[in-house]
């Protein structure tokens, strides 16, 4: 076994709806972002590439290239899924936390494991979506961004 | 092996304790909550629902159920470890951080850890509890409030 | 298989060097502490010895006594991996993310995968470092300091 972590945050800014652990959700603002600016698929990613030891989203998908820009993220996550089992490893099991006062995660946390989970290509138990506020405090608690962070362990 | 990580952050306010990781310390201030606020028992009992995939604190102790108001952390925490012995996994360890200027930690660690080693019922050698501060720096350095991060690892 | 978490910030100040993951950078100022202020190796520390339930680093090279001051941070992260094996334990690998605007990392990754792989004489893809910024939120965004944030999976 071998486990890693990953943290991501990004600002809120205007719009109508925001990508969150793959899923589109009605909101009053989105994301911002070169890529869909889902910071908790972008968590996850860097969680599989720190736990097998191949760098981080920024190595592998530049936010200063071009053909990232506006791109959807679950290409990242099924990249680093790629990678992973490219050096011979299995995903066991991947745990997000996303950080934020709104919108709601609850309503959405079976589709965005669902999502993670074929994305991914594993069984929905072995992914577990969370979410949790700072009580108004910090940039999350002020709505300035949303925070994300991620865990995984792989068999290696 | 599976594993889950939890974050919680609560707010200080007036009072003259506070409790974290299952033990009341006397301090100038106590931390606001629905709950008795433990935000280290309750980063913890996030880990262990995230690491089996069974949803959040949020879902099982919703803050807006009268039932939970005053609560004593501690069934939170036996309740998710019960969640997680029921679908037959096995706690193998837990390491949580309390991020705080104030109070000093160290002194209390040990009953901490005897503490949360009883209401999971394990070995103490198996429970971590670490603190570290911000440097004054952010909400928990300004003292607006106290945040917690807990991982576990479960056999399953 | 146990794991442990770590957490770290400290402050930037004046200065033309930083050290960060035991590498020094060129840069254009310095993160501030008794010691070397390398966060990513205090986070790390503390999550080998948070995996190992050793207590923290705090504990073993307080900030209070002058032997540590101005320390580095490799003696401290190589005392936890000498604790943790002296409880017969192995490193299995070790995950560390560093929260800053700058300096970038990339260039750096290496030299301090390398370093941290020769500190705890594992191979270095057992070892893994990532970086991230909090896109200018935050006191990592505003660039009061700097946060790491560390795992590790022993066998125990
Ligand atoms: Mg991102
Ligand atoms: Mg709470
Ligand atoms: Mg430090």
């Amino acid at each position: 076994i071998r486990i890693g972590q990953g943290f991501d945050a990004h600002r809120w800014g205007g719009g109508d709806s925001v990508w969150l652990c793959g899923v589109e959700i009605t909101h009053t603002q989105t994301l911002i972002g070169h890529s869909d600016a889902d910071a908790g698929l972008h968590a996850l990613t860097d969680a599989l590439l720190g736990a097998a030891g191949l760098g981080d989203i920024g190595d592998h998908f530049p936010p200063t290239d071009p053909q990232w820009k506006g791109a959807a993220s679950d290409q990242f996550l099924r990249h680093a899924a790629d990678l992973v089992r490219g050096v011979g490893a299995e995903i066991v099991n991947v745990d997000v936390t996303l950080i934020c006062e709104r919108p709601k995660i609850k309503p959405h946390r079976e589709a965005m494991r669902a999502r993670i989970a074929e994305i991914l290509n594993i069984t929905i138990d072995r992914v577990s979506v969370k979410a949790t506020t700072t009580e108004g405090m910090g940039f999350t608690g002020r709505e300035e961004g949303l925070a994300a962070q991620a865990i995984c362990a792989i068999e290696l």
